[in-house]
């Protein structure tokens, strides 16, 4: 099995269970349409995936983290209704269909990612409450979720990305830090989290954190660079849209080649962290690192 | 003591608390500016202090479960930022004062929503992490409120609402069922996460699910009462408003007189669940349920 076929084998389990996963929960019939339409738009199921593999690598059982995997892809999914609205981003584009509120509605988006979100906390409770994992491990899962989603992370970053916006001179570590708190809050958190399921030393939980760290960086100088490189089939949304929104991004600071290196080198460190592990989850994590940058070059 | 200081005293409680339970979070400044705008606005805290009086009724510390009481809090104040906004109720006006996206901006008062939603859950893991709560009882309360508070809650009330507005015809059941979500669904969950929290048995839990579905109920039907009969200076809110905005209500299906004694009728159901129990926490619940009520008469 090639490391793609193993990715999309990965991504067709969380597939499977996002289908199901908002049924018998008495959701208004519009608005559940409205939270599939986004929440099964496709797209790389990366945060799951992270979230199993890591519980993998350390030992824990995918069929009991699951529910805790899919509430990562319900909270990415919220952020993306939320930014793309006309006050946000305004992005009519999301995955190549009409986002959210151009399909839908803006009200409906805005409840469709509110509910989401709280979706988002029922299924953390389901990896205790229906999967039998210590209600300990999984309330502390939640907690380092709930921060890095929140408005000292994932909300907090997005609030300063809009702040950000259409100002010159932004200098490169708030550029950083801001980008630390919308993408690589969430991203870190997966690995942790996933580490912390399956009930592992501490010392195993800090270096599931400092991968996720460090592949948080690299995903978004990866990213920016894609959006002046890449092209809009493979996106799913414009080419060219952060320069044409006056968003700062790594190659507008630093130049598409130093942006290339630099995600390769915080690829390296966060491979660091994986040494002294072995097995398919390793390897798995390895390549999907590698990954990561790969596609930029 | 009277009812309204014994009610003022509990207030100034949770009003201390969410005073410092959004600092020391790494919130930008903006964001945290405008969620402590709402936060802070004033209300009656009834939803905490719903909490606090269940969970003082059986047995539980009341500085315990402080922090989830706190949680309903941000989980009403988010659902009101993101109610008033231009694509929903397109509010002005809140609690007398400039609605959020009038005061910031809608992008922000998006933000703040999400941020104020996503803390509650933080606020709730404090409960255990924190102030020692059984880690189980504390997993078993969150899923509980994210349920109460979701798309098949208060989420899917408002999707609803949005859906019946300006519409005729609307029947009362229909109308009834979308206020248990919107409204009803947490207060519910506030009165059971109380007695979920100090581990009390299955039939104290259940009693306290009524109790908070009945009020509930009330507390529609007086907010309904209250749109007609109260005044702007009172309310913090356009008197009409539901009329102005083609909303059917519980007066405009039965008259003020009706509606006024099945909101009372609901308390004397609320108030069965209350007998078989003893002291100061019983004795402020029941003053509390005939509160709502008094409100119209």
């Amino acid at each position: 099995m090639t490391f793609k076929e193993d990715l999309g084998r990965r991504a067709a389990l969380v597939e499977a269970y996002l289908v199901g996963c908002l049924r018998d929960r008495n959701i208004p019939a519009r608005l559940l349409a409205s939270m599939e339409y986004s929440l099964l738009a496709g797209g790389k199921r990366l945060r799951p995936v992270l979230v199993l593999a890591w519980n993998g690598l350390l030992g824990g059982d995918a069929d009991k983290a699951m529910p805790f995997a899919a509430s990562m892809e319900c909270i990415h999914t919220y952020s993306l209704i939320h930014d793309d609205l006309p006050a946000m981003d305004d992005d009519d584009l999301r995955r190549g269909r009409p986002s959210n509120h151009k399909q839908f509605d803006e009200a409906t988006a805005i409840l469709a990612g509110d509910g989401l979100l709280t979706e988002a906390f029922v299924l953390m409770t389901e990896t205790c409450l229906v999967k039998g994992l210590p209600a300990e491990r999984v309330l502390r899962a939640i907690a380092v979720l709930a921060r890095a989603a929140g408005s000292g992370g994932m909300v907090g970053g997005q609030a300063v990305d809009m702040e950000l916006t259409g100002r010159t001179g932004v200098p490169l570590d708030e550029l950083k830090k801001m980008h630390a708190m919308k993408t690589g809050a969430l991203l870190t958190a997966a690995c942790e989290c996933g580490a912390i399921l399956a009930g592992a030393a501490e010392s195993d939980v800090d270096n599931a954190r400092r991968f996720g760290r460090k592949i948080g960086v690299a995903f978004q100088i990866v990213d920016d660079v894609l959006d002046v490189v890449g092209d809009t089939a493979t996106l799913g949304k414009p080419v060219g849209s952060d320069e044409a929104m006056g968003k700062t991004t790594y190659p507008s600071l630093l130049g598409l080649d130093r942006s290339k290196t630099l995600a390769r080198e915080y690829v390296d460190e966060a491979l660091t962290n994986l040494s002294g592990y072995f097995g398919c989850e390793q390897e798995f994590l390895w390549q999907l690192a590698r990954y990561i940058v790969d596609r930029v070059y």
